[in-house]
């Protein structure tokens, strides 16, 4: 048989009719092939958070902007040491892969947490004064407005006068218990699966992988409810976790994203909205939040 | 450290107010509880099919009232042991795990087909004529009109006269070629991330995974472009795909779905999409197509 066993087909350019007004189409790959250098940016090291497993490092790019407390708590934590040697100890499908201390639970054999904030308050959301939002202009039930905003998918409620980061895949956040205020980010999630935008301001966000999901995303779910893993064996060790400025310059993994205050973004989005290439018969015409994709890609390439 | 590493509490009711007249805030597992037998259906035998891995069994519905012909080849297939063999030969991270004969392209390797169709015609939408649809009032950007038909996740256009599957996670689609009408039912991929909605109406699916999804989603993804394995060796053996009804009566995974045309259902459906329970301290107000959940529970328990 002659089907070939693929889903999509490359993106082909269609080509231009004759006298045509409408641009042809260009696909994804090739507006981003074609973008100014300064269409890119690179987030400071000390944005930047390593987690190190055995199967390679995973790459997270840090909010401080959405959550100053706690991710300057994490930089402490990172900074200490406090998760080399803890784990991945619940993946649940379809939702989250949580990792840190295992035994927080138990004050006997909880780890110290040092210099590290034992309190800090919630950060589900902030005031929109001062943040530089992109707006994504489609429809969106979740948030009276949805964007971009220090490179992360975001709601916008204007008459609030709120902003907070989306739970889209590969978000970051900080586990927390019944009280609002009872994270303090020392154990973090990052979501695996659909995106669970009821948590959207019910959670403090902390981040998003920029590199390495796959890392995450394809470990063994976890047998117990909600993903715990019972038997200590089965989670999967963590080396380190550290910010990317405190490793030699050498170690580090220099990756650029996309801005999405650029006309290159604007033309990716509408491509994805809108795919004109040989494979779709029909175009959607909408494109929700966390399907928009955040480029990411090696600094130098 | 106190905090207890867990993301979700466990959905605790809310005391009733003295003389409130709002009903208490029950959570789905309560609701499901508490659910009469006649609110559940077994699938017909027919319906289901086994994909057999070493790891276990993934249990797929599929949705003759959606795809017909494809159904249809798809037991043939199944009746004559085409898959036994085969392989998991794709898993793309965020997107799709899809199995069959990966030397399906080349014509002196790929598997005989037998007395399976060759050519089917696209099945992406069918008539609304018929079709019982339990809709969702939450607004989507994808469709119309959403809701539930036959089980699944759907989409409507009364105007148009249509109604078609929704790509939300766990669905089983039929991979094609750029050509609408080039897919029979022997190359099927699940979605194991983020709903790939856009793909609605451009492909034809097939089913939904009801139990075993983990054994896709938590698959190591393939190191070649859009996760292909080129090492047949990475590939995940398939044991066989078979038919619930070619298989003992013993044998089978005797499950049951939650029908949608139910006031559980509905209710379930608002529990989520107004937590009321301690751990959420603003109920969205709002849900997606793709974050209903659609119960599913073992026959007898």
């Amino acid at each position: 048989m002659t089907l070939r066993p693929m889903l999509f087909a490359c993106a082909l350019a269609v080509l231009a009719p004759p006298a045509a007004a409408a641009a042809p189409y260009r696909s994804m790959q090739q507006i981003l092939d074609a973008s100014p250098a300064s269409d890119w940016r690179e987030p400071a090291p000390e944005n930047v958070l390593y987690l190190e497993l055995d199967a390679g490092r995973v790459v997270i790019e840090l909010a401080p902007g959405f959550a100053p407390q706690h991710v300057a708590n994490i930089r402490t934590l990172a900074r200490a040491g406090f998760w080399d040697g803890t784990s991945i100890y619940r993946v649940q499908d379809n939702f989250v892969a949580q990792f840190g201390d295992a035994d927080a639970e138990d004050a006997a054999k909880a780890k110290d947490l040092g210099a590290a904030e034992r309190k800090l308050p919630a950060e589900f959301e902030r005031g929109i004064q001062g943040l530089a939002f992109d707006v994504l202009p489609d429809a969106d039930g979740w948030a009276p407005q949805v964007g971009f905003a220090d490179g992360f998918a975001a709601g916008r409620d204007a008459a609030a006068g709120k902003a907070w980061m989306a739970h889209c895949y590969g978000v970051v956040g900080a586990g927390r218990n019944l009280d609002a205020d009872s994270s303090i980010g020392a154990e973090l999630y990052v979501v695996i699966g659909q995106s669970p935008r009821q948590l959207d301001r019910n959670i403090t966000q902390v981040g998003r992988v920029i590199q390495g999901i796959e890392l995450l995303s394809a470990l063994r779910r976890g047998p117990e409810p909600m993903g715990f893993y019972a038997d200590p064996a089965q989670r999967t060790p963590i080396r380190a976790v550290r910010l990317a400025s405190e490793v030699p310059p050498q170690e580090r993994t220099r990756l650029q994203l996309l801005r999405t205050d650029t006309q290159t973004f604007r033309d990716m989005v509408e491509a994805r909205r809108n795919r004109r290439d040989d494979f779709y018969k029909r175009p959607a015409g909408h494109i929700d939040l966390c399907n928009v994709p955040l480029p990411v890609r090696v600094a130098g390439s």
